[in-house]
């Protein structure tokens, strides 16, 4: 943190206390009425700041959302990298499965909010909270690999054939008002890791 | 055909050849200007029909944006079903890669139109044009299964992670500018053929 910031937080509360009420007032009011409904001034009035607080922080709705839209990734990652790290740093189906589960998990569990975020652009087709997914399922199955519990062809596209393929039941689920997904994301990653050649190589 | 159709097509174009005069000006004018920048005026100009004519068949840009989805799905069935049928019926390895390569083909060749039709409703959940793709996969799934060739868990589940996944690493292909689909398609096809446990059972 800068000595100016230093400065203005004795007498006021500091930038992030302030983009953190906005951002919070803005995913409510988003949550509630929608997205087109929703105004800046409803927003400000939430948040209880003034409107030039607002327009210091942010240019534009749009521009809080993509603010939104990162957090929720950021959170999102974090979720599955905390329950990937409960799993033994060798047990690279338990990391898999795992990853699995709590992203089917944390899907159902929060998918207004991605809705929110993502609702607008469908097909942007490239972007970069897919690669950080991407990254992370990588990571178990280099690891798994390199261990000999699995073998890769190209591990990338294998990553994200998993990586939609699971996004995709997911979002069957979602429609379908599951609720007990342990079994069925126990049987999403059986089919990946026969996909993967584990229960062969364990013969 | 009822007799009064009958009458009005000698007096003028049937209702079929008018409906799809609009729909392809409507389709021309969507992929040129986008959807939001199209007016009816100019769709009706397009075709060369008068505002009547229009409101006679359709209600709105939506409702025309329907039937092109309607037509759009048709069309991508059919042409799968095309390519599947060239394959022998009991060779249900062909049927599938050829599922699969022509669909990610047809995709990559047809995506501005899917992203049209589909643009606008990205988190419908529930949708028919899945299920009659799902359909279809399911019966070279449980056809390749009846025939010994490789076996299913839950095959609906199957053919949704199958189904997702193709969609998405085609996004990907798209996003890359892929041309030559062939290899890519049989990377694809041969790691779900693992999935579906087709190399064990062939040893």
């Amino acid at each position: 943190m800068s000595s100016s910031s230093q400065i203005n937080k004795r007498r006021t509360k500091p930038a992030e206390v302030r983009i953190d009420e906005l951002m919070s007032a803005a995913q409510t009011l988003f949550l509630e009425k929608g997205v087109e409904a929703t105004t800046i001034s409803e927003i400000i009035a939430r948040a209880g700041v003034a409107k030039g607080t607002f327009y210091h922080y942010f240019e534009s709705k749009q521009h809080i959302i993509e603010a939104l839209k990162k957090q929720y990734i950021e959170f999102f990652i974090g979720v599955l990298d905390n329950a990937v790290r409960q799993c033994a740093a060798d047990d690279w189906v338990s990391q898999f499965k795992v990853w699995i589960a709590t992203n089917v998990q944390t899907y159902l569990e929060t998918y207004p909010v991605h809705d929110i975020v993502f609702g607008v652009h469908h097909h942007e087709r490239k972007n970069s909270e897919k690669n950080m997914m991407l990254e992370q399922l990588l990571q178990i199955l280099v690891g798994g690999e390199q261990a000999g519990i699995w073998s890769l062809g190209q591990a990338r596209l294998t990553a994200l054939l998993i990586y939609c393929g699971v996004h995709g039941v997911a979002d069957e689920a979602i429609a379908n008002q599951l609720e007990n997904t342990a079994d069925f994301s126990e049987q999403i990653a059986l089919q990946y890791l026969k996909m993967l050649g584990h229960g062969e190589l364990n013969k």
